[in-house]
């Protein structure tokens, strides 16, 4: 029935300078998966691209800059790190959240009496056709609602991070200036929507011509720097002489600098991710003065620890998208081995922005 | 009547390397000076050495690593700087807020309503024996409600901030460890008194065993590592192997590092203070990577941001003081002359610590 007979899995095959390319993951045979008792047989439908796996991987030549991983909040000892010979993961933590699955996938078997074949799920964690997974850790998909993808997407880890950050961290004010790094990414399409929507300042910054009109014209935003084009200082220093009360980063690197310094007094840095550290560079670090003389409050935050604000999120996005009202982009892959170059344009920047998706079997849950 | 006839001025003499020495500060002869509409002449019988104000002195030499200064919350320029020949100035802040005062003294004249000679009031800003200050920017002491010195100590500045900071800014939770640098000094020991007050676990950090003594015995602290005979970070380890709930950071510096490194998820870093830097020295920066995998707030304050909660501190610790419960300490030096030392003391950590102040004049006040 499915165009694949046999389990293939995706392996990382070396340790991995820079972006990921050819021959830094393999793809393997594997036997089909047998499941346990309340476990179920998935068969994987789409994966969800993570750039924030890759400084989980391991990394070739010089240590890496950014070798802290998220820890449990409890702080236990958490193996997180993903080594060579080891399944390729879907999203950064494998087990410490309901909600913290990269794949959605249809049931082939189960043995938990809430699933039965046939039955869409969210809840797959690895690169490979067909996962055996928990079925208590696993959600059904109705598809009469949303399209199965959505739980990759607008009520997807990336747009809950997004939520989280703007609805719980950033205190943000009708009329702020927010500054939104990867403003066209699946993390920041989020924010800039959401924040545009509530009446702030939006300045995205991304990189290249389409992106930029899409985070501008579509989502809201006031204006959106090109990186490619523009610096993005005085940029910002022409559009908001005044400075920035939000900057939400999630790229880390030198671009933190440059909004530091533009930060109005108590304007808030929220840390939501590092992409321009993910695979190497200097490691970005913030001056303590100006924490002080601006009063400044800098916060990171994880997404992981919110499961409970899940719902409360998931409601105010899918009302959003079903009135129209939630601009969205992705983009899909096609085929099990196009995830290594999909990770590879998340991570450059190259894609088209929005959520990336790699279609890894054929989705029959639309007509 | 007075032990000084005529008026005498601190002026700032030149350039300063460094911790402030001989020759950095001269003592000049000065007219009485004339009082307009709504102005008191006001005798000075206390100045509050303030450490804040040495990054606004010049600095001789290479370029000051911490060259940034409070800024109103309107982001309106303001010269806070002291230059070479301009008065000493016994606050950071010479007019943002009714409570940035720094002498107490005695009215000799008054051309405010409010006021007559023979009061005691709060608000004067120089290193001079007699200044001439806005009545409407002055507050009327009570010298039976409290001695006069408690406007620059227990209910000062100081005190104040420390306040606002611990009740503000920390969100400090009982049994929660909060590490206190310049835990004896005099933001440092209200911080450490509340906190211990609170039921947290404070641990200090202070330069000797004196102090050390101080901010155990009398303010209630766990421990207190003393920095010239133990490393702080092995100290840590020993006492709080899980980490350390919330940093208090007077000082900056190396330490800041230290300190980073053992906050637990979910950690706070107030920056208060950098007194470590105030002299020159590198300017400290912040790791972005572990502010997000531990999910960390670093957030900076500025007490005059705060001016209206200034009657619910005073309340509070009046009361603690007059019912025996705040435990505190002051260290007086005498004479205008010595102003100098007392904030060299005061910067290096040579002083036994607490709050020091500089009694100008004959303090009438007592019996």
């Amino acid at each position: 029935m499915t165009p694949h007979a046999a389990n293939r899995v995706m392996r990382v095959a070396r340790p991995i300078a820079g972006l990921p390319g050819p021959g830094d993951f393999t793809l393997h045979d594997a036997p089909m998966p047998e499941i346990g008792e309340r476990e179920l047989l998935v068969r994987t439908i789409y994966l969800s691209i993570a750039p924030g796996v890759r400084p989980l991987l391991p990394h070739a030549g010089h240590a890496p800059q950014v070798e802290r991983e998220p820890q449990p909040a409890d702080d236990l000892p958490n193996p997180m790190k993903i080594r060579v010979g080891e399944r390729m993961r879907s999203g950064i933590v494998p087990s410490m959240s309901k909600f913290a699955g990269g794949t959605v996938g249809q049931v082939v078997a189960s043995r938990h009496p809430d699933f039965a074949p046939g039955d869409y799920v969210f809840g797959g964690r690895y690169w490979q056709l067909y996962e055996a997974i928990n079925g208590d850790a696993s959600v059904r998909l109705d598809p009469d609602d949303l399209p199965i993808e959505a739980d990759l997407g607008i009520v997807g880890r990336s747009a809950f991070t997004g939520w989280v950050g703007y609805r719980r961290i950033c205190n943000a004010k009708p009329g702020e200036v927010m500054v939104i790094s990867s403003a066209a990414g699946s993390v920041g399409m989020a924010v800039a929507a959401l924040a545009a929507r509530d009446g702030l300042r939006v300045i995205g910054i991304a990189s290249g011509p389409d992106k930029c009109a899409f985070v501008t014209e579509e989502l809201g935003a006031e204006y959106c720097i090109d990186r490619q084009r523009e610096d993005v200082g005085q940029t910002l220093d022409r559009l908001t002489p005044a400075g920035v009360d939000i900057y939400f980063d999630n790229v880390a690197g030198a671009l933190q600098r440059t909004l530091m310094e533009r930060l109005k007094p108590f304007g808030r840095l929220v840390v939501c991710g590092m992409a321009a550290e993910y695979c190497g560079g200097e490691a970005s670090t913030l001056p303590t003065d100006s924490i002080l003389a601006k009063r400044l409050r800098i916060e990171g935050f994880v997404v992981l620890d919110y499961d409970d604000e899940y719902p409360v999120f998931r409601q105010e996005m899918a009302a959003l998208w079903k009135a129209g009202a939630l601009p969205y982009r992705q983009q899909i892959y096609e085929g099990l081995k196009s995830a290594p170059a999909a990770l590879a344009d998340c991570l450059s920047g190259r894609s088209r922005g929005g959520k990336l998706l790699v279609r890894v079997g054929e989705d029959t849950s639309k007509p």
